[in-house]
Order: C-alpha cells, then sequence, then structure tokens
C-alpha cells in the first residue's frame, strides 16, 4: 500500500488546452476509458472555461457526464472561477480543481485578480458545494508557477506556503503544487514539498510538472523523496508552453509511469496498454508535436509487468 | 571545491560514431575549443578504431593532436584494444579511455572476447604504456552496459564490482561507469554507484548516461547522490543507441548543465556560451536530430550566471 502512486492524466485538459484542432467529446470519452482500461483511476477530463475563451471544451458538460460513465475512474475537471466550479459540480463530477497563481503577475494576467482575491473566490466555491447541495465533491486547489515564474522570475517559497495555509483553512480537499513554466529543480522541489507536505497532514498533494527544461522527470523523484505520492501528466507530454513556443509540456504519462515502476513504486498501470493508448491518442490529432522517451526507445529487456490483482 | 562537477564533452566520439556524414577535423577541432572556451575541461575527442570500421575517426591523429594545443582542454580518446591505444598515446595524449562492456553477450559482440579476455587487454595497454615510454598518460578504463544489456537483458551488479576490481588491480587511473543502452533507473544507480564509490577510494569515477528512456538526468541525480562528481554528455544529445534505431543517446551536455548548475554545483560552463557552440555544431552537422529542452525552452528569467575567477 505504501508503494501506491497516482499519476494522474492532465491529456484531455491540460494537453488539449494549447491543441487548435477540436478533439471530437466522443475521442476525448475513448482517452479517458483506454486510461482506466490500462489501471489508471484518474483524468482531467475537461476545463469549465467559457467556450468562447477556449473552444475547445465547448463540449466540457457532455465529456465529464460521458467519463461519469467509465468503470474504475475517477474524473476531475479543472476550474478557474465560481461560474466553471458550479457548471462543473452540476455535472456530479466527483472533483473539481480550482486553481490560482502563487505568481501575482501571473495570477493578474490569467484572472486578473490578485492572489488573495482569488482564495476568497474559493471560500465562495467550498459555500456554494454546501449551497447547491454537492456536498460530497471533493474540491482540490492547485498553486501554479509555485518554482517560478516567467512574468515574474522567482516565487518566494513563503508565498507560495502561505498560500498552502489559506487554501487548507478554506477548506481545500487536496492541493496540487504547480511548476507551470518548467522553472523548478530538484533541491527546490525537495524542500519546499517537504514544507508543503508538513502543513498538509492527511490532506493529499499531488505535484503537477511541467518538462519544459528537461527536469521534470527529476522532479518527480525529488518530490518522491519529501513523499509526494500523486503526479499530474499527459500523454505523448502533450501541451506546450505559452512562454516557451518551442518548448515541450506537461511530463510524459508513459516516462512517469516508466520511472515510477523502474523505482518499485505501483501505478496501477499497463505499460504496454499505456503505449497503445498513446499510439491511438497521436492518431487522432495529426501533426501535433508528441514526445515520449520509451515510446521511442521501446521497453527494455528487462522490463517486468508488475504482478497485478486480476 | 567540495561543489565541483566535471561535465566531459563526448559528443566528437560518441556523438559522431553513429553519424554517417564526416565532421572535418577542423570542425571536431573547433567543437573541443568551443566547449573549451565556454569553460568545459574534458573532451573526449575521438576514437582509435580502424578507420575502416568507422571513417568517421579516420583523422583520431589529427584530431587528437590539434586537441593538445587548446588552452585549458584536457583532451582523451576512446581506445577498444592494445593497438588503439599504442596509437593514442603515440599522439601525446594525456588521457586514454579504454572500455570494456559488462555483459558477456554484449563484450563478445563488440570485440570478440570475453570480458576476462578484455581485462587481460587491457594489463597489456597498461604495460604498453610503461615500455612505450608513456607513463605519464592516465588510463581510464570504462565499463559499459552496466546497468542491462539490449543482448542479454539483466547484468548483475555483482558482474560490474568483479570488473571494478580486476580494473583497479589492472592499474586503471580512473573508470567510468556507463548505461550504454539506457536501462539504469535511480534507485540502481544510486545503489550501484555507492558500491563503486566504495571500491574506488582516490580513483575518480565518473557516471555515463544515454537518455534512450528518458531517465538521463534522474540517473545523473542518483549518481550524485552517491558520490559521482564526473559525467559524460553529448551537445545536442547527440548519438543514439543501435539497439533502438529512433531514441536519443547520450544525456545532453546543455541539459545537463542546467540541471548541475541548477542544484547548486559548479561545472565551470557557461551556459550561454555552451548554448551557441551547440547551435553551430547543429549547423556543421545539417539534418542530424538535435535534442535539448534548454535549447528549445530557452534558460529560465532566474537563471544566474555563476560567479567565475576572471
Amino acid at each position: 500500500m505504501d508503494n501506491r502512486v497516482d499519476v494522474r492524466e492532465v491529456g484531455p485538459r491540460d494537453g488539449l488546452q494549447m491543441v487548435s484542432q477540436i478533439l471530437p467529446a466522443e475521442r476525448k470519452l475513448a482517452w479517458c476509458r483506454g486510461y482506466a482500461d490500462a489501471g489508471g483511476r484518474h483524468v482531467e477530463v475537461t476545463s469549465f472555461v467559457p467556450p468562447r475563451i477556449v473552444p475547445q471544451f465547448a463540449d466540457a458538460e457532455e465529456v465529464a457526464r460521458g467519463a461519469l460513465e467509465i468503470p474504475g475512474l475517477t474524473p476531475a475537471a479543472l476550474v478557474p472561477n465560481l461560474k466553471g466550479a458550479q457548471r462543473a459540480m452540476a455535472t456530479g463530477l466527483p472533483k473539481v480543481h480550482y486553481v490560482l497563481s502563487a505568481s501575482e503577475a501571473h495570477n493578474l494576467k490569467n484572472v486578473r485578480r490578485s492572489t488573495a482575491e482569488s482564495v476568497e473566490d474559493f471560500r465562495r466555491i467550498v459555500a456554494a458545494r454546501r449551497a447547491d447541495g454537492h456536498a460530497g465533491v471533493r474540491l482540490g486547489a492547485g498553486i501554479a508557477t509555485a518554482f517560478g515564474c516567467a512574468i515574474a522570475g522567482e516565487v518566494q517559497a513563503a508565498q507560495v506556503l502561505g498560500l498552502v495555509d489559506a487554501l487548507l483553512d478554506a477548506g481545500a480537499d487536496e492541493l496540487t503544487i504547480a511548476d507551470t513554466v518548467g522553472y523548478a529543480h530538484p533541491s527546490q522541489v525537495r524542500g519546499l514539498m517537504k514544507q508543503v507536505m508538513a502543513r498538509c497532514g492527511d490532506v493529499p498533494v499531488a505535484c503537477h510538472f511541467h518538462d519544459t527544461r528537461g527536469l521534470g522527470l527529476s522532479n518527480v523523484l525529488a518530490a518522491l523523496e519529501a513523499g509526494v505520492r500523486a503526479f499530474d501528466a499527459s500523454i505523448g507530454g502533450l501541451g506546450g508552453c505559452p512562454f516557451a513556443p518551442n518548448a515541450t509540456g506537461n511530463i510524459n504519462t508513459e516516462d512517469t509511469v516508466f520511472l515510477l515502476e523502474s523505482e518499485g513504486l505501483d501505478t496501477g498501470i499497463d505499460l504496454p496498454a499505456l503505449l497503445a493508448l498513446r499510439a491511438a491518442v497521436a492518431s487522432w490529432l495529426p501533426g501535433e508535436a508528441f514526445v515520449g522517451a520509451v515510446a521511442n526507445a521501446g521497453l527494455p529487456l528487462t522490463y517486468k509487468a508488475p504482478a497485478r490483482p486480476a
């Protein structure tokens, strides 16, 4: 049990966010179903943003409701504000992820609010959950640009830890600490995540890393050392970085699973099935850049499929 | 002083090994000079293999002699056998790297010898050094496929440690432990390298990682934890894996330096100058695949050039 690590597929949300070709809802759901069939339990299936801002997510309700039908899956959705949270909760989704940015400059640019105002917005979402009769929904809070900001540069650990305290106080059921622009490095991750974990007690903590500067998996390793047992990742590393047009985005799900399983941790995910899903997803998005070392090189001869309960 | 880490550029040797277009000697030397100008101290400049086997290295003597003229550089060359070692030592190179494979199957395929016979060959090279009057040459020994083999699969740590003992006994001045085919994972690296370091005392130890399955930099991090302070890398990640045609090869020099400097270690290398060198090398080898996250994404706003003595 101690060896269990969750790899949360965020491709249908973070991966598709910057993809201009609209992937039909049935394909998005096939992606989620394929992930569940491979043994994955968590997918961020969509984002409840206004369709005029991100047309890719105009089908958010349809995808969320479809994902609820997939056996073994706990679907979640990202929400930027109260309106999005109310739409998400109305679908019956069991998990909703709110996100704000640790960098004041980044938060202002993204949602035209100070971080303090964004914490207040999260309090309104927590209040709306009860008022709207969705007491069973788990509300996660994510802290973006927690390791640095492409606008402001350095982000102080004290700022992140202050937000951790504020979000816990506001009632967050879980936290995600995110390196949105690929600024984190391992000793920084180990140091900050130890402090975050110490504050969070029984509240689950995940990390969200981008591989923008090649340190994504090294940062996973550092976060593991700090006790983190959940990581966001995207099949094929889909998703870029708006601040670095040629750069890769999210850490690659296949390589992340390969790292974790190599280290003797249990992701529950069947790697050959995941690689097959990756090939399918790539075929649905012609022309998009899919990265991934294991997909290119193949599994080593020494790879042993972990024993799983039948 | 404790923070010092050597990144040894092996692109002109391991990187070019699988490149079919012949890079002229003057370009190879510009590569070495550029690396020294950026602050690098160690380059594996060529390989003394028979030119009919690898035409790329027909100019080995010319490159070796040219590299000896570069201020601040300690050039080395790879040699597969006694003949190669004698050619290399005759040029006046201060360092010669011999390599054998921990996997019997891989060693047989590569040099048609058992590993025991290859250790005996190294003894002959050590003897020839004295006999030929090259007592000042440092003889390094590398152990390839130390973390797994694309032919035989698993390679036992005991086999690697036995070779470490045998090569130290034969007189190796330094050792390189190599993950030739990208099979290593971090806990394996940490475990094996701690044992290797314990055996080596004052004899310097380097690691040579490939990024074939995406774990290259994570393995660097693990080796650092075991006390390793020298790493091979190749600009642009040049060099592939003959067993995985679509895979990347050596860990990328720029990303390795970025990781190490981010972690507060001192490579002595100026990253912007290294990125400029990468661009030049890429322009000399049109059509070759150059990978590298930092080169694609650019340095973060938070990057600070380390203070160097003028």
